[in-house]
């Protein structure tokens, strides 16, 4: 995994751009705090560095998978958050585009479904398309008590005990907390199959867990080469030096964009429909990691970057007027493929007219690349600070590779601006008033509160 | 269509929300503005604003839909930016979720694919799955020569003149300028049938128009309620009076949230998976149009606010940590359908597991619909602006009429910030850069200069 950071720099995109002596001042921190993680993780607090090792894990996982691959035609995971993005990221990567549509002698591997909202809609639409007979369900919750998740769940149920009768249990599969909450419960009173997410792995950390393993091994995916891959760049996100660690140079950069240079808006930008919602993965860990308003000292600090997922070429068709010509306010990462999987050409059907024949024998995959290298050249030119990971080629290796390299460059990050990237306070307001709202017992005080905040006359225009 | 602005205000959201005098210091600007709208509108130079008229135009739309249905199975929408986020939306919103994975006889409508992006990988999958048999190939660029979609014209149709010979022109139909253009150019010299695009309308702008129109009746979707939705809007968007002018006043609060209060990045967080791709189209029609460099009288003024497209509930597991706990510097609009088209009922399976039972026998529709009530009070209880676009339930007359009025506020924004929100300057550089690195005939001069850029030593981290 190659970080060009050549168009973040000053020399290049001016006084919007970082120079080598800011790095040099700030970068003794990062060093600082590599230390530190480095030893939180031989104490065991920070695990989700050594799920590459996988281990008999694994091995189990690919067991299970090959028998469910052989027994169903549909994979629906029941999950949301990070118990969604991670295998929908997975998916979109290594698995062709348009997965589900595909005949079935044209994929080899289950169908994935993953409506990760309780929309009713959406998931009534799923469900007229998954037979329950075909159909193994994959409830995701770390907790066991996700709201959203447990309703799916409970509405599945019913048609599938239907459906089944007593060998419903045959297509669920759990994967939950080793020991607590509702779903573990249930797991061990009606033996339903589980595997367990490690206790102090958060959801927004567990792509490399069985999170993101078991829906993979499912579809096909190589879960081997998908860990050796982020066993790969762990051996670089430590390093101490700056050239040499592109995890925390990534880190850096952003965190220097944002407070010195008032850049809070970290846009990521894949040149590839594979990887854009790896590019969506990544917003949930960056935003829930970093928006906070309390520092691990105390202090109110209202930190975070926003991060935003674009679509290279598409968005040049709906952002890069923006990115090129409005505030100073972004930097750019993009995803930068050298190659692609498969090659489309264009036909040579009109030589007399200019405006497409120049398009003639040349092939998509190399159109979508020169883009990329113009969107890097019309934003450099604009003086946007722009960097670009270069991907040799996605596969398993890679996405793996770096899916763990921005896992740890969050950390790095949450280190830089002095906030704990591991919890997510700020999330159970919406949570509480939820529960009050749906009635359930323990919140009647807060029901209370919004109904009296109801009282107050509305602005409604129409 | 209701916009509930209650928590826009400072009142209730405290100093980071708007206040009625603030309101009504600026209000004679939008008045004026939408004097000069109104006068432009008749002037014929803004023709977009009466898309919603339809006529015969509408007739021939039917007609040629009708036929298509009957005949063909697949659409494929070649188009990217204006010619792909409409037609995506509409099918989006308006059919049910999963639409192309549904089993035939659940399908009303042709399966739509809209591949907007020259990705091989992505194409080739779209073309393996689209048999050129059972094929219309819709190519729409309104200028004729837009490089993305003529490549993957010139791709598809070495194919189908392969598997149709020379009935391969009955596969085909081109959206693009009534004149110009070498769309327009081929379905003149080979009788191939073409919907024009007004010559004023703009892409983002477009979706009222052949451009959407055309996808949507193929997909089944009654256009003429769309149209009719929109024209209900149309009664509104020149409203003088603030409380009767959702358009405008959205405009308002948005503008001066950002220029009186640094809240530039505006997040549109529908509650429904069916209007999350309505919000993209959003993103593109309020990027594009306001991100500019210059003013309309020529100062430098690198404006434009940053559109986040989210999604209720999802991304409470994923952005609300930011939202509620990260800097000041958002504003959002939820998107609030009151019922929803589908119903999913949770099952009674565990009476003695309070954080499952209480779910027991409710839709949902019911948490999702409460979601976004507890969003909205956690957002403000944390002092964060935001506003609400109220909708009985999605359907082609509230779609029309959404849609209708974020155009129009679009141009009022315009006018508030003061710039042209019709063109796109800031798009050109990477076009020209594309045809460079592409080898078009016209641009060597710039392909030397990139060749020189390239002799900068580039600095790469692995």
């Amino acid at each position: 995994m190659k970080l060009d950071i050549t168009r973040m720099m000053a020399e290049v995109v001016g006084k919007h751009g970082s120079s080598g002596e800011e790095i040099e001042k700030h970068w003794p921190r990062v060093q600082s705090i590599l230390q530190t993680l480095e030893a939180r993780r031989k104490a065991g607090e920070l695990p989700f560095y050594d799920l590459p090792d996988g281990g008999e894990f694994v091995e189990r996982i690919e067991e299970y998978a090959e028998k469910a691959r052989a027994k169903f035609r549909n994979v629906l995971v029941l999950g949301i958050g990070g118990s969604a993005l991670g295998p929908i990221a997975l998916r979109d990567a290594l698995k062709p585009a348009c997965w589900n549509e595909r005949p079935d002698e044209l994929r080899d591997g289950l169908r994935l479904f993953i409506p990760d909202n309780p929309d009713p809609e959406l998931f009534s639409a799923v469900m007229e398309i998954c037979d329950p007979a075909e159909t193994l369900y994959v409830v995701i919750t770390k907790s066991g008590g996700t709201a959203e998740t447990l309703a799916q769940f409970s509405a599945v149920l019913t048609g599938l005990k239907q459906a089944e009768g007593e060998g419903y249990g045959d297509h669920l599969l759990f994967i939950t907390d080793p020991a607590k909450g509702a779903l573990r419960q249930i797991a061990r009173e009606e033996g339903i199959q589980s595997f367990s997410i490690p206790q102090a792995v958060g959801g927004r950390f567990s792509v490399l867990s069985a999170v993101g393993l078991v829906p993979a091994a499912l579809v096909g995916i190589d879960i081997r080469a998908l860990l050796a891959g982020a066993a790969e760049q762990r051996e670089t996100v430590f390093r101490r030096e700056f050239d040499r660690n592109p995890s925390a140079a990534f880190a850096l950069l952003q965190y220097l964009a944002h407070v010195e240079r008032d850049q809070p808006i970290h846009v990521m930008m894949p040149y590839a429909n594979a990887l854009f919602r790896l590019a969506d993965w990544f917003r949930q860990l960056w935003a829930e990691s970093l928006g906070k308003k309390q520092s691990v000292t105390g202090e109110t600090v209202y930190s975070g970057p926003t991060p935003v997922a674009a679509l290279g070429a598409t968005d040049q068709h709906s952002q890069v007027q923006l990115y090129v010509e409005g505030p100073f306010d972004k930097t750019f990462t993009l995803l930068l493929p050298q190659k692609y999987r498969a090659s489309v050409k264009c036909g040579k059907h009109y030589p007399d007219l200019d405006s497409i024949d120049y398009l003639s024998g040349e092939d998509l995959g190399t159109l979508l690349k020169f883009e990329g290298q113009a969107t890097q050249r019309a934003l450099t030119a604009a003086h946007r600070p722009n960097m670009a990971f270069i991907i040799d080629e996605i596969s398993e290796r890679t996405v793996g590779g770096l899916m763990y390299l921005l896992e740890a460059a969050t950390l790095v990050a949450g280190g830089l601006y002095e906030v704990n990237p591991l919890d997510q306070p700020g999330v159970e307001a919406g949570k509480v008033a939820t529960y009050a709202l749906m009635g359930r017992s323990g919140y009647e005080s807060v029901k209370a509160e919004i109904d009296k905040e109801r009282e107050r006359p509305p602005r409604i225009l129409e």
